[in-house]
């Protein structure tokens, strides 16, 4: 799945928009979106009145003697995904998209959101709010210099900001003669009131012995090794972001949408741990598992969630050096530890450590991406079959495929399916809803972004698809996709090269012709955790490569107003075998689905390519045929015979093969004349 | 020329000595190197004696109450190059290498040096110093804390301490309970006393009107506008690289070996024009081309260079905001501004609009690569008939290359010329010596990186050849560096892309048999200005691609002990004609020397590679022939007519195919068995 919010790295949707054309979402007619301009304002049935909510939030803003407050869209741990108590931007707005910062002044208020949402929010918001298509804190602050006097203060929630991104406010703001004033009583909190959804409070369960990489006590082991060997001697590791906890404790839930998290954090000491959380969610069986009746080093403390600040705030006032990573802790947290107790990193060394995946780690992740296999081609076989009926459309479709992903080991879809025909495929992060959906039909491309939890792993891959006969410019922008595929794929790099060096290979094939796509090139993912797991991937915050790590590589191309391609699949960094001797990586594609034969002009493949995609189906055939023999699934098992066929070299057509010399010609007389 | 120290960016010396295993400089016996650990200790006769100088500097540390005293590398602008005067750390060491970075505390004095100068320190410093054998703040920082007590206060010199440097040891030191204590009187100049080198005084002279793209006028009014474009509104640019300034004006001198600069600083402000620099180097007329005599917004008023700190304070206690660029802005500066009168960037504005070169700056960079072309390729005729005969060296063939240009409109070398032969360039950045150099043989291969200041443009090449029978793998490791050269010259990409994410389109070729190089890919040029012309180039802190950038181009190989290889070439950054629509650009090299024959293996360029190479020969026949026509150099006509032959393509020899094919198949074998 391309990621929208890259978790720290907001400028991606700015890149998106701007820089590369990102397809604007089409507008359903001037009666759905609202209308401030008309006296009367014109407000569709969409649009949510905010007026009470903003009257009592103003209410609260004055009472703190503030002149402004913001309400960012994420939670306490920095998630990308976040639970429905913790969506104030949304409930203070009425626009529920998942990206977007509200700012309320005593007589303004104004959103920001990308242009993926910006449809979206003239619909669902009324005329108390202000749009601004802009994102990044630039824009906020230029906004509120001009609407607040000097002198003002400028509140804000420090557990819903990251200490970067308290940074940037506070640079920004910096000899503007206004403040930024911490809150920690969140003030969209105190008039929600009970209208708020509550916290999750399911069981939290310890994963079974065969699901995990590590013991907790190994992998707790592991990060004091760590603390011992740093060169500043952290006395502990703090931990914030949820997976961290998750996967540390080898603990999950589910208080997160598609994430099988549960809220926590957790201090690792030299000699104690302490765990975050609420404790009345565990059962006696997991507070044994996690050793709560001991004081020991390897002795699971909990301490009841709220006072996490409380205690860092104690625990700080020893003789201590608190480790952190920057990317997920909130200020709120950040604000009580002095300076010289911090030892700061951009991630917490369990992040980083949970990044690189032991031989069990990646053998189960391999084998959840054997079973997901399964479920897709199932469903390419179904709508080969049933799309030419005219039956099938987006939210069908995608209801189908969670279903055959939902037997063995399932916990779930891992991200809401993107299931796209037509134009709808040109939106990258498109989802169908029951109300609103396109038929899919054999006359259009369609797109399916689609992932799983399964207890042993957690899946994501994007195949697009034809039915009938796919134009030219579909079938080369789809094969130059595949060439970029399949050139980061089997790109051979040294150790610890970064991800942002090489993603350009991904993208070259399309360069060539004038062609590229708007969102990044690929994202670490976890062990039945996160679907963008970071800090693997080819982002600029992302770590250098090393072995055992897995991402996903997902070039596309989309074409405003008619189709959308992407092609994804997991892969996981091995080392390659070079002619001269080097420590040199490449990677081994772990998704194991054909390409659609329908669209590939092989004529546009070089024969390395070709040996290339050969040697794919016949792992694939290697992998997934078993399992479909054993489940009996054998019109699936004939289809995947049939599509992995090896592919034979074809010579270009002449017009491909003039295009090609002309577009290299082309480029080269552009300089030499 | 492979950049050593890239700006602001040492840790590329770090990746290079430690990633990639860059070669270790030969020792060349133990005689020649200090041996502190005898008694009493042995010292070469190459090792300087700095007792007295220690003392003496010690006295001062005492005198101001430090506890330690830190000499860096560089001067007040933060030049990669420094004058005699400045040559402090050299002084004050004995150690007289481009980079290290020196530590005096009142019992101990240390050295932080790469390894490209481990040999030559241990050869030229007394047991008076430690050498440490790392780079960067963090160790220096670490042994400060375990060499200083508590308390300790850490002298450093203001003007010689980037923003950025002076930050990172801030941060390093931050909750230690030492102090950085900035003092702007140098304490090794104090000590340094009548032998220091006296400050440059050569007149300081306007470029003729035909060698510049606009005037000082039209440059001052570009960058007017960009200050009332910008958001923070700033009343000031503050100028401090001596390129800032030379640019600006139009003006130029002699200041810093190989660069043709003069120490100064400026300030534009909205209504003035400050020029800090030594008022009795200007003639009459030089005064009056800068309207010297008027007080208005395009006067000049010249201020003296020692009065800029004093100035800049007096100027910043009014109703200001400057604008400075802070890579190339002192510390000693940046401490008087008040922080919220600053407007910071990464990179001044005269630096960003310089990296663009207008039609008229390109002609005349282009017209000084002809020129440059006709000395090198007269330089290669004349080894080719003389290395033969065993009759010339590295120092000597260096002294004719630089001779070969020293004709139209030359200023000298544009940095000291790599002249190595055989394993000597292994070395990335040997230089031949009067006393030690190899003679060339046509048994080795010879590396040859050398450029011109010209009065129209700054150049920059670098040439591999062998007059013998190479080996296999030495034309295979030519032929791959060649492949990157040309797979990056002829990337199309989209405009705005960061040269970080394009450089391994350079390294592919050799990354793919285990191969690669440890050090940047490229570096911007200007026009009779910097031979490392930042922010252009292809590293993490270069800004994004744009029309009308030059960078070098210059992938490697290097094999220690043995040989080195580097195909180096200038090019501009053009459009791109796409078969789709869009904004993309591609390069155009300008530097035009036709590569070495004998050492191309065909077999391993694709058709692309081919007609590429064939066109760029026909480039070169058409700029470079009709000049050495007119310059009546028939021999080096025919010598360009029988280099520039179109290349056939030849089937790959039945062993290199299946090279290659067992290449890729190892690679995919790894991961699919």
């Amino acid at each position: 799945m391309a990621r929208a919010r890259w978790g720290c790295c907001p400028w991606l949707v700015l890149l998106c928009a701007c820089a590369w054309g990102h397809p604007v979402p089409a507008n359903l007619g001037g009666q759905d979106v609202r209308n401030c301009s008309t006296s009367p304002p014109y407000l569709p049935v969409t649009a949510v009145n905010t007026t009470a909510q903003l009257a009592a939030l103003r209410q609260q803003i004055q009472a703190q003697n503030l002149t402004a407050y913001i309400v960012p869209d994420t939670d306490a741990h920095m998630s990308e995904y976040i639970g429905k108590h913790d969506e104030r931007r949304a409930w203070i707005t009425g626009f529920i998209g998942s990206a977007g910062i509200a700012v309320v002044t005593l007589s303004k208020a104004a959103l920001w959101t990308d242009s993926r949402y910006w449809t979206q929010a003239e619909r669902q918001m009324d005329c108390n709010w202000e749009l601004h298509k802009e994102v990044g804190t630039t824009p906020i602050v230029t906004w509120l210099l001009t609407e607040i006097p000097a002198g003002g203060r400028v509140g804000f929630d420090p557990f819903l900001f990251s200490v970067a991104s308290w940074e940037s406010y506070d640079l920004a703001l910096q000899g503007s003669d206004r403040q930024l004033v911490s809150i920690t009583d969140n003030l969209v909190d105190l008039v929600w009131g009970a209208e708020r959804p509550p916290v999750p409070s399911e069981p939290i369960y310890a994963l079974q012995e065969e699901f995990i990489g590590s013991t907790w006590q190994e992998k707790v082991s592991d990060i004091r090794n760590q603390m011992q060997k740093h060169s500043k001697a952290p006395t502990a590791v703090f931990l914030s972001a949820l997976d961290e906890t998750a996967w540390l404790f080898n603990l999950r839930s589910s208080d997160i949408p598609y994430n099988p998290f549960f809220y926590s954090y957790a201090l690792l000491t030299d000699s104690a741990i302490r765990l975050f959380a609420n404790k009345t969610r565990f059962s006696s069986d997991t507070l044994n598992y996690l050793n709560f009746s001991c004081t020991g080093a390897l002795c699971v403390q909990i301490e009841d969630y709220s006072q996490v600040r409380n205690s860092i705030q104690t625990y700080a006032s020893g003789d201590v050096r608190i480790w952190i990573g920057t990317s997920y802790t909130s200020y709120g947290i950040f604000e009580v530890i002095p300076k010289e107790k911090l030892v700061t990193d951009t991630y917490s060394p369990v992040m980083v450590t949970k990044a690189v995946k032991n031989s069990k780690e990646q053998a189960l992740l391999k084998a959840s991406h054997v079973r997901d296999a399964v479920a897709v081609i199932r469903y390419l076989v179904w709508l080969e079959k049933n799309v030419p009926k005219g039956t099938v459309d987006e939210f069908s479709g995608a209801e189908l495929v969670n279903k055959f992903r939902g037997e063995e080991l399932s916990s779930g879809p891992s991200f809401e399916t993107i299931s796209a025909s037509g134009l709808n495929a040109a939106l990258a992060h498109y989802s169908p809803t029951k109300e609103v959906h396109r038929k899919l039909s054999s006359d259009e491309m369609y797109l399916l972004d689609s992932g799983g939890q399964y207890r042993d792993g957690t899946t994501d891959i994007t195949r697009t698809v034809h039915w009938g006969t796919p134009s030219a410019f579909q079938k080369e922008a789809y094969t130059r996709v595949l060439i970029g595929n399949i050139d980061l794929s089997r790109l051979i790099f040294p150790a610890s090269t970064s991800g942002r060096v090489m993603e350009a290979f991904a993208r070259k094939a399309l360069w060539d012709v004038g062609l590229n796509y708007g969102h990044g090139t690929g994202h670490g993912i976890g062990n039945f955790l996160c679907v963008h797991e970071w800090p693997v991937g080819f982002q600029s915050n992302n770590i250098a490569m090393t072995k055992g790590m897995f991402t996903s590589i997902e070039p596309g191309y989309y074409h405003d107003g008619e189709f959308g391609i992407r092609l994804e699949d997991i892969v996981l960094v091995v080392e390659a075998k070079t002619k001269y001797p080097g420590t040199y990586l490449t990677f081994e594609v772990v998704s194991l689905v054909p390409y659609d034969r329908n669209l590939i002009d092989v004529s546009l493949l070089s024969p390395v390519h070709l040996q290339y995609l050969n040697q794919y189906y016949k792992t694939i055939r290697e992998k997934v045929g078993p399992e479909l023999q054993r489940r009996q699934l054998l019109e699936e098992f004939a289809w995947l015979q049939q599509h992995t066929e090896p592919l034979a070299a074809r010579a270009p057509h002449a017009a491909s093969l003039a295009a090609v010399l002309a577009a290299s010609t082309l480029a080269i007389l552009s300089w030499s004349v």
